[in-house]
């Protein structure tokens, strides 16, 4: 690839871990899809130093765009347009109508906090008005503008586009700031890439592995493909990046791919399950949409807010319960007592009424039961932290059903994830057999 | 601080965004805990030369331990171990013994992946037992060792602590890293430094920041505290590091903003505001436990999965319905048809109808109903996206109860998200109100 950027992430509450980065994973889609290859990400502190060494790290590494993300809000702590204008070889002037532009903005803020002090926000909105000498502004989604900066005259290194940090604002600006003269001059070499993602569920990463030797001792041509393996959660993503050039050198590897592994191959488009699943139950093209309902110990919640949580879901989940008392089960799930009585409330059989009830109580034509034990506490000997019981109940009129019982590792946080995971698979399998 | 850390996370997976980073934060935690300063973290690819570059970025910036993540699998393109052994001048050997260890642990899998090919498995043992000659191996938690690997003889740079990828191994590796001799060495000098933080909910970052200007014009000293403050998701947290010799200094200067914010200060111990209202809810000393069911429908689950999200919530979450579609408001948290009709789903009557029915049909002490438009699609002129009606309904035989109707910004994961914060926030009340 012959542009590349790097990225400085900002902020002693990411670098600490108090909060999780959103900006790095989100521009390195973007750099990806405009084929900018993208060196490194690098989260630092509001250390004035620690934010300079980084911003030179990228320029020895030869980036052409740099992208900073956070440090522009109105406290003393935000400094990252300083250090850049230092790097850049600019000084910093106030931008008088830029700071009109952003008083106007947070003028209408103070009704929302009627005890603020207008001093203080003044004073927020002028020191968020300076920038270096000679750099593009890109006005503000929130209050805080980003920076187009360009190595002063004369001088080399990258290109430096500073956003602030909340998602919400970087993203629109990371729009705007790509279109400028500056940067795209920064990004002219960049080629075009193409991406592909294939993902399996249910094979070890070592065997996928083993298969991608045997296709390149076999000769399959691979040269032109940049290919990278990882498991998540369960699921194995191969994903690879590659020139228009090498589609069929992509196609030849994706059904080498295919014809070994097909059965556990479940995207060669990126898709994720939930959009598989979402696909299937949506129906359309004369297929019916089917009604969805779950009803939950466990995961607490988690399997209903991971099928709300695509656009347009209203249209198949009807609802669900979480039943995480004994009580609930039997009163919102219509699980016998006797049922929780003899074989224990984490048991197939009380997957099985959870799943029937969750669709009688909701008229829905598909229900998922999960029960288990997400641990800490809670384990025995026989169903020890870890044991989850799902059943996904399949349509009226077929014989489309599953249950199992797994036993997943890792702590509360990890168990409750994956039972969705294996959920969302059970899923696919139940709706592909009935349609 | 005395001494000085970076962390090199490698992945492309990571990298690209395709998987998020949990080490990076995780890691930085612990550093902190143990005085140790954290400069930089570097997110690479697995091209070796990008994984080289951060290490010597990171021996420029002169830190005491380098800390990687990843890239210790069995495919070819994990290659740390190698690049590593490279950095610190060392070669690469077979531990013979390791890679019998390793077998012993792998071989035992082949009864998951009964389909799974014996010679491939063996060689990624065989190559995951490579090490760089006098580096201390750290015994595998899933297959991959970790390793510590100090600079050669005579060689100035940092030592090396080589950690997997899964966070569920990386974690105790991470323990066992840190006892060896080397690491111990290689943090010698790291001081006692102490975190507290302060958390706000419902003002503005700007406000605080002129709180802070404002303490230190009138002399509050406040040299030895490094203040960050960041707004996260609508809560402000104020993160303060300092030396023990400093906990005078922190004192005056959270009862300065104690005094001055008292009303939204909720938490000055770090708590989060779910493990209050967690406290709350368990009582203990003698107050009672009150149970807790929700009746949701725009966050489809994710508030009955953010109160059960944390363990031993079994104790008082009784249950919660996930109520989608309106027919499942009506037949399963008992809210009047009429009402729908009347006002809307999206209406203040409903949020309090489903705040009713969620505590009538768990028989819990405390209901929480929520309804709104998450978008992106469903809003109306008078209703538009980000609309939110909460009820958290009180205690028999006392008053408590609020009910709020909010417009969040932001896309339908914030918007489902930030609903969640309101009503923790809400329920925090109304619980104070009732002990």
């Amino acid at each position: 690839m012959s542009a590349r950027a790097g990225i400085v992430v900002t902020g002693t509450e990411v670098l600490s871990g108090i909060i999780p980065d959103a900006n790095g994973p989100w521009l390195a889609g973007e750099l990806r899809e405009r084929g900018v290859q993208l060196a490194h990400v690098v989260i630092v502190g509001d250390r004035p130093d620690d934010v300079r060494a980084a911003l030179e790290f990228l320029g020895r590494e030869r980036v052409d765009l740099a992208i900073t993300s956070g440090g522009l809000g109105p406290t003393a702590d935000d400094l990252t347009a300083d250090v850049v204008a230092e790097f850049a070889g600019r000084e910093m002037v106030l931008d008088e109508a830029l700071e009109g532009r952003i008083w106007d903005i947070v003028a209408p803020m103070r009704s929302r906090w009627p005890d603020a002090d207008e001093g203080a926000m003044r004073a927020g909105a002028s020191k968020q008005a300076r920038v270096p000498r000679g750099a593009t502004v890109l006005e503000p989604v929130g209050t805080a503008p980003g920076l187009v900066v360009p190595p002063a005259e004369g001088a080399e290194g990258p290109t430096v586009l500073v956003l602030p940090g909340p998602p919400r604002e970087l993203r629109p600006m990371w729009a705007a700031g790509v279109e400028t003269r500056a940067v795209r001059r920064a990004l002219a070499g960049a080629g075009r890439y193409e991406q592909r993602i294939m993902r399996l569920y249910g094979i070890p990463e070592a065997e996928l592995a083993a298969t991608l030797r045997d296709l390149e001792a076999q000769g399959v041509p691979m040269a032109d493909l940049e290919i990278t393996t990882c498991l998540r959660r369960g699921e194995i993503e191969v994903a690879t990046v590659f020139e228009p050039a090498a589609a069929d050198e992509y196609a030849t590897f994706e059904a080498g791919i295919r014809s070994r592994h097909g059965d556990t191959l479940f995207a060669t488009d990126g898709e994720t399950i939930d959009e598989i699943v979402r696909d299937l139950l949506l129906g359309g093209d004369g297929a019916p949409t089917f009604t969805i309902a779950t009803a939950e110990s466990c995961t607490g919640g988690l399997m209903a807010a991971r099928l709300t949580d695509l656009a347009g879901s209203s249209a198949y989940v009807a609802g669900g319960v979480v039943a995480y008392a004994n009580d609930a089960k039997v009163a919102m799930a219509g699980v016998p007592a006797e049922l929780i009585a003899r074989h224990g409330a984490v048991s197939p059989q009380v997957a099985d009424a959870l799943a029937a009830g969750a669709r009688s109580r909701f008229g829905a034509d598909v229900g998922v039961g999960i029960t288990g034990v997400a641990g800490p506490g809670g384990g025995t000997p026989e169903k020890p932290v870890g044991t989850v019981c799902l059943t996904v109940d399949g349509v009226d009129g077929t014989e489309a059903r599953e249950a199992r019982t797994v036993h997943l590792a890792g702590d509360r946080a990890d168990i409750r994830e994956r039972t969705t995971v294996v959920a969302m698979h059970m899923l696919r399998r139940v709706l592909l057999a009935v349609r």
